[in-house]
């Protein structure tokens, strides 16, 4: 099946053909985008479904002011820089997204952590799965990390890729089937065996693994959503939810350009330095030799200074 | 001065002059007040100056369904009092209200306990307060209660009324006057004399009385506003917050009629039983006689449960 | 494997040997349970491992006084039954307890909705799950309700239990097998095969199907606690949820007796009637026939209505 | 009157003259100031009143490990600097901390804007506000800075400190007085005069100015508290708001000093470059000659980046 069954594009399509008027702040750009499926992964999705307020809202905020008042953009972009810049939040919240995503229930466990957003789920308990389910891209069958218990290395190949591939699909395959077995009703397949009474969905949904996908609608502020990104589009998020992460990060362009700005200026472009980091920094910038013992900095801080910096390799 | 200041309601008029279009759900009823200010007490206004969403985002996440459906409106509000019924919140959380609101410090103060909105407010840290405080009309200038620490009796009335509103009066002034003395700031009223510093803003601003105004942006989604209205809409909130939840649920009704009838059956209008009160009210309802001491009530309950029931007095 | 594990259990033990000195409020009948595994399902537990505060915490916050102050326990559980009744939440939020909680994923993801609490989780992207699912007892293992799509109906027998659980048994070994292979690695079972990199952990996880166990630490306050069980301790909440909400509501009971108490007549015991529902009451109070059709109600709130007051049946 | 009066010493000395046995974690140099008021300001005060967890609790909810397991100390500060370096915030999520704050109301304005604790406050539409009110020492009695509107310049001297300090306390002395006179209470002071009936007190409190001083509870847990701390202990809060915060980062050492040292060395003391920073730095580090202008920093930036790593002052 593909992202979205033709039905339900179908239904998006007259959701974007309807028109309103409105006094809101509106986006034009992304409005271009409402309801339309941006396609992740082999059978995701994400969407944006609604938006209330824009870069202005943020600004107002920080103002309450009245109305838009008279400062011209470039006054506001320097309102937004210095907002990002100190962690003045709470302007952030006033404006807020609602997205529909449909994602593999493994990428959704570690999506739900972040609790300070709404979330409506698809139930399992009350209505059946469909047989969707993801099984990684080539290049994406990645062997475990030596160095990064968390992390990735190079792409499984030849054999052992083709056998991984195998039992990830039997496996799925053979869930679903079995799940819609014990549910033995019309709607997961077959016709329903009036021999047997189907065990409840509550339990059989159980069965299932946690690379099907489920859907839910997500709704945050801009503030939350930063928060979000900046943690899930990082290098070090898992490439299953970063995915996810990157189609949102676009449309963050499209709906705050100002604050996509400064977001990516000061937050996913920035580095923090310890108070032991910035005295070495300092020493080195005063032309002095810093011997890594010296500076109190633990080997792997060392790295890592050394890599956001581009200091040259020593220790 | 009144409510709003020419500047701003011009502002208001330029802003609801304005009009866009968009393929977002749209509220023409609440589009009709957007952005106007509703008086409240002497200098306070309550407006929605942005919303997202209406009854059908509940309905929606309920069904977590790609579009309308083609489900009766009949049905939709079957759901939703569904919903209120069993207190099944989460759907009620995906649409979002923003308010802008006037309001005297004290009343802030108690309003603020609602953690769970986005607050942006005016500082006085920043800024300078304008002269405006709240002073009771005559028919709200209370007695304490000697039955409810909490609560009001009569109306006071000759000359300790008289002699209350002086002092209100005075005090204000008076606080006002040597916090502008004490800034020294063009802005503060007066001219700055030139011979003296002028105390600093987030230190002048003690002096001032918590019946001064302050404002601020309170955005909150539609869950957590009915939270909030159940609480200061009801006859045990202080008056002086209560007009302004009085206000909102005006708008409440604009924006998601359904939500608002569900909301005043259920929550407004119900009465929650203990599992004593429960026992009684069954022996009741068979014809028993039921003496409240049988009934494990304390008095306190059992006159809680005449009230609510009107059951005949008697003890 | 039972339950726990003997290293587990030697941990546990050897922190329940141990014993400090504390000015803080202590509750000597959850200090008797405390770190103890309470075994629930097949392999799961739920388990206190800290607590802050006791009922006078509530009390005391209630208050906002200095100390225990004068007053008597009857005092304290009429204050403490009076927040209830009125729903004052936040005294009951200066309480804080702490569980740690062993539990299938499918158990997790309801569980999980309740975001006001503080969850970490056992990493399957950092680390190896173990070979433990769950398989229900066969008085559980339920048919699907034909009346309430969330709900179930008779337990299934014969052939069909017997074949459901063979399908839940291989389904599971099955899936855990094919993890450990594609891992391959030492820590997974067999030694590793150094012909084959092994999948990452991260991928390789979402193999594995919602009844594996998981694992967290659970922090939450006392005022979420009760909502938590309010929901889960409730007969509509799915058995496999609420064998841990019962469980906890005797560490409730343990630590704080009186407000389990209010908990208890007020909220698990109670009903909520709405405006018309009231209205209705009433009426039947006063010995008039009610018709249904008169009462503005539905036919399900009716029977909800003559269920929870034990009407006669009649429509 | 002192911070604390006699008969509140009192109960604190009873208080900490009990001891209880426990089985929970438990941090001596925590317990040997548990309860004891910190003076703050003229009549404030700070002080620890409950506490759950020590720098355990974030070390095992990182491990989800089942007890203290066998790790030494200096992995222990190894895995909680590494937590608070790459901002995994979740495990310190796990220890919480309740204080008793007494406090000016516009420091109580400020201080609640950190919506994620549990705060209960001493009511003034309950009970009757004691006569106490802030009134700087001479060495805080700024005059308004110049360059930052939220910022204090020199300390004023002479008449003018003189009239503000007259202003100050006058205005507060009368506010008082006529806060009680409108009461007519006999616990306002002087007797109840019989031929007044006495305003409620809901409504006289807000004849009081904003530095009387209001209390509470205030609870949160670890990660919470260090994001006040790093607001509010940092030289740009406002003096009164920040001498509870250095008063509460002592409490924090003694509670978990290597959570303490690690939030020193990587926020307190930390410096975060933007995108644009980094570019400068590298190119500093590697010797060339950067202008202000190449870099895209504004002129604000540029400044802050030269305070921050010393770098010789040019344009």
């Amino acid at each position: 099946m593909p992202h979205v069954s033709p039905e339900q594009q179908q239904e998006i399509d007259a959701q974007r053909a309807e028109s309103f008027e409105t006094r809101r702040a509106t986006v034009p750009a992304l409005e271009a985008i409402l309801y339309q499926a941006i396609p992740i992964l082999d059978h995701g999705f994400v969407r944006v479904v609604d938006y209330m307020g824009d870069d202005n809202a943020v600004v107002q905020a920080a103002r309450v002011s009245y109305g838009k008042g008279t400062k011209r953009v470039s006054e506001d972009r320097g309102l937004i820089n210095y907002l990002m810049r100190h962690r003045h939040t709470t302007p952030f919240e006033m404006a807020e997204i609602k997205y529909h995503v449909k994602l593999p229930i493994f990428v959704a466990r570690q999506w739900i952590r972040h609790r300070t957003a709404n979330v409506n789920e698809y139930s399992a308990r009350y209505s059946i799965l469909d047989n969707e389910f993801y099984i990684p891209a080539p290049q994406h069958l990645a062997a475990q990390s030596a160095q990064n218990r968390q992390g990735r290395d190079a792409v499984l190949s030849g054999d052992e890729a083709t056998e991984v591939f195998r039992l990830l699909r039997e496996d799925s395959e053979n869930n679903y089937a079995h799940y819609a077995y014990m549910l033995n009703e019309d709607e997961a397949g077959d016709p329903k065996d009036e021999s047997r009474k189907g065990l409840a969905r509550e339990l059989a949904r159980m069965n299932l693994s946690l690379n099907f996908y489920t859907q839910w609608y997500w709704k945050t502020n801009l503030h939350n959503l930063l928060h979000f990104l900046s943690l899930r589009a990082d290098p070090h998020a898992q490439y299953e939810i970063r995915v996810y992460a990157d189609a949102m990060l676009d449309t963050l362009k499209r709906w705050v350009p100002l604050t996509y700005d400064a977001f990516m200026d000061y937050r996913m472009g920035g580095v923090t330095l310890s108070a032991k980091g910035v005295a070495a920094v300092k020493r080195l910038l005063k032309g002095e030799k810093v011997d890594r013992k010296d500076t109190g900095l633990s080997a792997r801080e060392w790295r890592e200074l050394q890599a956001s910096l581009e200091l040259p390799e020593r220790d």
